[in-house]
């Protein structure tokens, strides 16, 4: 059985350590959170340390903590030649300190605190500089999810920009739509079944081909009457823009 | 029973025409399509009527045509005082002739030609120019939907708005996702996970509290990479005016 230890206690960290613990094909070795309080509602405290000089033995030791840490957490190992893994979307493999076998185990997807995820549906994005690292993450990561992707930090990167466009980009649309409805005593109620069919259109009808709208119509009239309804500049400048980003893909 | 008729053969008067022939609270009395054939695989011929002269009497007239013919189909009407709704989002009530008592029957929702929609999830929005023609549509509503919202044509024309954010920009924003994957040799599949759980998210969560990534955070090392990942110039233009107002939104 495959013995990982988890680093870190953010969001991503402990869906992670959820999805282990409720996997029968890995144990789940050890915990390390610099706050081990921040864990105690899902691990009991002696299956946490607070201190990476007293890290266990494992095959996959996971470093889930900000991007902007990983580099410092990797050099802190207090062994080498181990397989080391980041869960970043956006930190190439090699910001890992050097001194241990480096890989990503990069689960792509939006994670709240609050809210489960079901992890059989979440892309696992797979990299490894040896072949049988490479070997090691897949069966890491088929144990929770069988949607596992080998993808360089290239493709890794390019990954997270288009996951900044459907995700964070896309929740933002939300938002303006819901400031529209807030200014006009809407209920913001009213878009979530428009909010769903979009998203759920994707699953059976490529988006080029599902594109719908005045822009896509071409259709002036309609376009000049939105353009006169918003007022914020920002609003104008941002239906300006995807429209004509709509037209040049119609073109 | 409410006798109801529908004026038009196009995606809304096809998914209209199932809704009233599937429900035992309404009669669809008549319909008429300007190519009658273009209806023929969901209503029998006799039920169809080519001609506008020859429309049958009935306690509402749904016109679901383009936009630009609701005026003129309303004005070839050839009788008066009865209610005559249009299921325009972007149209004003007055625009039909005044000849006849006007309303608006508008079913905020994406529809194609090839899926079928849930009528119970869609939100109808209502409006009459008089409060005995307002329940009239109310009942008719109902018939095929529990969503039904008093909605003016100025109230109308803000949620058109916010629906082109929420659906055609966001669908345009899946677009970008999708041409991003195809340049870097990435299966689309692997986003149609996050584009569920972004749009599932807002079930529970606000979308101003689901706000997560670079822009949110304000992590400019991040925004920076990205930026010069993207080499499209328009994609550039979008990245960077989402980002700005994500943030003016934090402030």
């Amino acid at each position: 059985m495959l013995k990982v230890i988890v680093i870190g206690s953010g969001n991503v960290a402990q869906h992670l350590i959820k999805a282990f613990k409720n996997s029968e094909k890995v144990e789940l070795v050890q915990t390390y959170a610099r706050n081990p309080g921040k864990l105690k509602h899902i691990l009991s405290l002696e299956d946490i340390t607070g201190s990476l000089q007293d890290l266990k033995e494992a095959d996959v030791y996971i470093i889930s903590v900000t991007d902007d840490a990983i580099e410092d957490v990797s050099k802190q190992l207090p062994f080498s030649n181990r397989l080391v893994v980041h869960t970043s979307g956006s930190t190439p493999v090699e910001k890992s300190d050097a001194k241990n076998r480096r890989g990503v185990f990069y689960p792509l997807q939006t994670f709240s605190k609050n809210k489960d995820v079901d992890f059989k549906e979440i892309p696992l994005c797979l990299e490894a500089e040896h072949p049988d690292d490479y070997n090691t993450l897949e069966k890491l990561a088929k144990s929770i999810s069988p949607l596992t992707y080998s993808i360089s930090s290239e493709q890794r990167q390019a990954l997270h920009v288009a996951a900044v466009f459907v995700n964070n980009f896309t929740n933002h649309l939300y938002v303006l739509g819901s400031r529209v409805c807030d200014e006009n005593n809407i209920p913001f109620d009213i878009l979530k079944p428009l909010i769903h069919e979009t998203a759920d259109k994707i699953k059976t009808v490529s988006p080029i081909n599902a594109q719908t709208g005045p822009a896509k119509r071409n259709d002036k009239t309609t376009i000049q009457r939105h353009l006169d309804f918003i007022k914020d500049p920002m609003q104008k400048d941002i239906y300006t823009l995807l429209t004509q980003s709509i037209q040049r893909t119609n073109g």
